[in-house]
């Protein structure tokens, strides 16, 4: 697309590109939607996404978000479980948090172990974490990173600091998905689901 | 989902859910993402923003967006040609005015006539587009709405309208699509096809 926009609705194409996965057309589509349809709508964006800027910090223990110096997830009652499970991303912690009845504790590590990257274990907080498996408060450390190559790495480094702090360490298990029908199932699931099997 | 997010974390993911196509999943993954990658383009969202607010408005002639009450499309030189092509939409505009070589003016609808929703002649500025054809200086009037029930309704009363102000009126021609297949295009498209043919 070669359009020329007025110099505003330029900007303001431009500015919307740079959500995830919103191309030049979504773009325009959303500039139109809320100049011809929503100004309100828009208005209550500004709104939103000034005070999120302003007001939404991370939490020293965990790395997830926090408001007004309150985590949600490092309350008393988590803690006291000793539970502290390590994901990648906030939006990992949403979906463990969402489905799993889960009630400890998360460190979220915003990433995952990528030298290539220059992303090493201070870049992913770890001293924060090790300093809490060295607190004594943390009895198991379960370990929900992705089941990538570099996710993979970051579990085996994180299951080494755990252990040298003598704190059990789990991960998350991996196998055939519910609802998932083995003929479908790709050989590296199928392969860890066997060598993960459990006694009935 | 039934995730209980922080209060303007929650208010930022209601306010990006208005967004055009955008759902529960992918208004979390832009809040997040927003957070966690890019704060920057979050601050240019709220500026550009806030000023496509405050500075884009409506031209008076052609019900495109003017910003500084300049409007890109009614021109000097545009409206020398003559032409008016009356669209639904910006984005109809934009889509001709990128595809097109047209030069001249337009005239937006924004919508179409739908009486069963309350949108009558009022709601589309005819009057304001009955005074530009009597006024004298279009030639002709040039109809783009869109090929659907409503859109040909409004494309029957704009033809009234400027047939009997003496205007010229064509309609842009629909048929089978560059590219297009006979063999998988629809009947209608095809009876359109066959009954707009031209001579040779």
């Amino acid at each position: 697309m070669a359009v020329t926009y007025a110099a505003r609705l330029a900007r303001l194409i431009e500015a919307l590109r740079r959500l995830p996965g919103v191309g030049p057309k979504t773009a325009q589509r959303m500039a139109f939607h809320l100049l011809d349809r929503d100004r309100e709508g828009a208005q209550r964006l500004v709104a939103a996404l000034g005070e999120a800027l302003a007001g939404i910090g991370r939490c020293p223990e965990c790395r997830m978000y926090c408001e007004d110096g309150r985590c949600l997830y490092c309350t008393e009652a988590r803690t006291a479980t000793g539970q502290v499970c390590v994901v990648e991303s906030p939006a990992d912690l949403v979906a463990i948090e969402n489905a799993a009845g889960y009630r400890g504790r998360y460190f979220v590590l915003l990433g995952r172990l990528s030298p290539l990257d220059g992303v090493g274990p201070a870049e992913l907080g770890l001293d924060v974490l090790q300093r809490q498996l060295e607190g004594g408060g943390v009895r198991e450390l379960i370990i929900a990173t992705n089941p990538t190559v570099e996710g993979e790495a970051t579990a085996y480094y994180l299951a080494e600091l755990a252990r040298a702090r003598g704190v059990k360490v789990t991960r998350i298990a991996h196998g055939v998905p519910l609802g998932g029908e083995l003929e479908y199932v790709d050989g590296g699931t199928l392969a860890r689901a066997l060598s993960g099997r459990q006694p009935l």
